[in-house]
């Protein structure tokens, strides 16, 4: 005989609340934030299908708790109004400070005239005594690892020789100066990524005018690499500072372009490229190394947060290269895999692994010899691990201008403390919350009466 | 002081423990399981911020379990290989029966060329005694209804007079004839949705050649209406066969077809359109019927099993309409809110709200004036009702083309009773599994060494 179903279902109810104020009453040591950049469910599903098979699992597949969050922005002209098509800097601000900003904004709030911070939960995570880092392959002046540690109205303001469009920020203005200058000044324990040229630039004002700013990272204690071995050799007790590119750091994998109809292909990805070399490490090796170097010791009073951007995943959607934004993915993957490992042996450790927002490529149907259905986009045929056709579309813009972000929800999966807060349909800003609960800090103080917070 | 975090972390994975064989334990009485055709994330995304506003919910939004769920299928010729764009017929089969096929295919397996037919959830749930129905928007002999009451090599073969790609099937040649003919000898007990005219065709074969399906059904004991105003007067006590329009049923709402760049608009859709008259029951109502009629007295043995299409969100996403597809979609999501009303009062039913598949349909930047980065697909924007502009993309195939299904993996959420299998990411495929479990039906038997199953 079956239970009644009624009692079970309250049982169930029961149960539900118990893991609930539980996981509430457990507090995460650690939060690491895998943060994948363009990567919407459409990109996710394209590197599964190409990396693992249509029926495999990544890395990022496995976490217990799953939901998806909305990402949309605000118009800078008019808060009020929505932008339904967000951009990492705005999305970035979303989860980073629990605020909705416009696009092009870092930490700063939409059609603010003046230098309002909003604050950022890695500088609610420092304040309660929290090791932090952040970790990109993108520069880490670029608009996700900035959101974090620097206030500015306009992402394109990443050195002290980019402010043209921040004038007010400026030092010789009395500004708190660019993002590279902020995220020095935020002594924040663990930086790695590229951008090496923002970071060479000179300071304009202030005390360390005509430093540079690597020069104002060693006068602040921090150890400057620059490679791979480097970062092999870096030990704890120093704050650390890794510039592995001028740039962007360079792609995992390379391969033809997506052309209009037929398209190219079929392809097979030329995976570890050539011209990446030895001297850049890759994201696996950064986020192992950063949770070496932010790992405090049982007894500490405090754990730390990392947030880890794979940041290439939408600049090779952008340029319609079909094997370097699944290359990207999958490098991702790999850092997400050190991620969940360290939380084996340290299960008071919050995993979030989402995106900043949805992207532009699509799986379509292969076309056909003869096909009289033809396309407007830019399309590339790749040949599966499984030994399958798959084609991939590009059509947000005409063929070789730089591809959009689009506006769908995307996912977002953890585990650990206070996953829970995943499920379901939520806004990115919640993402703060869900954060700022799991080690227990202090929720961010919203500006009040702020349409941004709708 | 906070709790150790380690045993805090032990204590929690004993209640998610058991929550988990709490949940196994209780068994669903009722099943409802809504697909919305072609509701990819993006396609959602779209409803919501037109209806509801970008952090606006809909019904389908609020159930507490969430996941993505991944939706190929497998080539005809060689089912080894896999097609990573789906149809609806392939997916339905899918998730129906627990087994991948090959496009366009009704619950028989790939590459088979006899009449092989993949034992199907409505059948599983008749056996154990369960009430069933089926309900869609489109013609009822369409893929996702097909599947669950049919077997037949192709979609195409719908009705009598319809089965050119399907002779082994015929009822001429003692096969078990269209998908109509099928639908109806599975004593169904509720069939509501449009298909008139495949119901009216004429038997070629068999003891009932000659008579219309409709025939066929009214000697089996079925009711047959019309209207809406028949769907409200039905009682029960007899099985129930409505036919609400020739082919598919109108679509609720109506607007401007996309264009090419810079696309129409900005409108506001047309709802409740003229020419769906006062005939033609909304999806809500068919639901509430069918939940009325279906309904067992607490005492008896079995409950239910009901599946709802919204069927035309994918409809309406192949002809590039942003009106049609959103109306749809709210259209579908009124009827959950029916299937979520019932299940306050009958918490013993499992609730399930998927896709068989995404779609074309994007949210992409607002075209500003003077853009130079022009668009290659089709576009149209629309005015929310929160009062900003969404522009949507149509953009895998060439304008005024049919646009196509994509391959993304899709959301599925859930709740009651099992309705924890949904997290995470899983196949399409095991949502057979997470119905019958439920109501503690047997699995399907799964023919041995099949492909289909990987």
């Amino acid at each position: 005989m079956r239970t009644s179903s009624t009692i079970g279902a309250a049982m169930l109810a029961t149960a539900i609340l118990a893991v609930q104020v539980q996981a509430q009453a457990t507090k995460a040591r650690n939060v690491i934030l895998f943060i994948g950049d363009g990567m919407g469910d459409s990109e996710i599903t394209i590197a599964r299908n190409y990396e693992k098979g249509a029926n495999g699992r990544l890395n990022m597949d496995l976490l217990p708790y799953t939901g998806a969050y909305t990402t949309y922005a605000l118009d800078e002209s008019d808060p009020s109004r929505i932008d339904y098509v967000t951009d990492s800097a705005a999305s970035g601000t979303g989860w980073a400070t629990g605020v909705k900003t416009s696009n092009g904004r870092i930490s700063t709030p939409a059609g603010s005239t003046d230098l309002t911070p909003l604050v950022t939960i890695l500088e609610l995570a420092q304040r309660a005594g929290l090791k932090v880092g952040n970790v990109s392959t993108a520069e880490l002046t670029d608009a996700t690892p900035g959101v974090l540690m620097a206030h500015v109205n306009n992402r394109a303001c990443q050195g002290p020789a980019d402010m043209l469009a921040c004038s007010l920020f400026k030092k010789d203005n009395d500004g708190p100066g660019s993002i590279a200058e902020q995220a020095v000044e935020h002594d924040v324990d663990v930086l790695l990524g590229g951008g090496r040229l923002r970071f060479a630039q000179m300071i304009t004002g202030g005390p360390l005018a005509g430093k540079t700013v690597i020069e104002q990272a060693q006068a602040r204690g921090y150890e400057v690499i620059g490679d791979a071995a480097g970062l092999a050799a870096a030990k704890p007790g120093r704050k650390l500072l890794g510039l592995f590119n001028d740039g962007n750091m360079t792609t995992e994998w390379t391969g033809a372009r997506a052309e209009l109809y037929p398209g190219t292909g079929p392809q097979s990805c030329t995976e570890h490229q050539r011209e990446r070399g030895s001297r850049e490490p890759s994201l696996a090796d950064m986020t192992a190394k950063a949770i070496e170097l932010l790992q405090t010791p049982a007894g500490a009073k405090a754990g730390f947060f990392l947030q880890v951007e794979g940041a290439s995943i939408d600049k090779q959607d952008h340029a319609e290269n079909p094997c370097g934004q699944i290359g990207e993915t999958i490098a991702f993957d790999r850092a997400i895999k050190v991620g969940l490992d360290s939380a084996r042996t340290h299960p008071d450790t919050l995993i979030i692994i989402t995106a900043d927002l949805a992207h532009t490529s699509q799986i379509v149907e292969v076309p056909k010899p003869n096909d009289t259905l033809q396309r407007p986009g830019a399309l590339s045929t790749l040949i599966t691990k499984e030994g399958s056709f798959m084609t991939i579309s590009y059509a947000t813009r005409v063929h070789m201008q730089s591809q959009d972000h689009t506006g769908a929800q995307v996912r977002i999966a953890a585990q650990g403390p206070n996953a829970q807060r995943v499920l379901g349909v939520t806004n990115q800003t919640d993402l703060l919350t869900t954060i700022t609960q799991a080690p227990g800090l202090k929720d961010a103080p919203k500006p009040a009466g702020n349409a941004a917070t709708r």
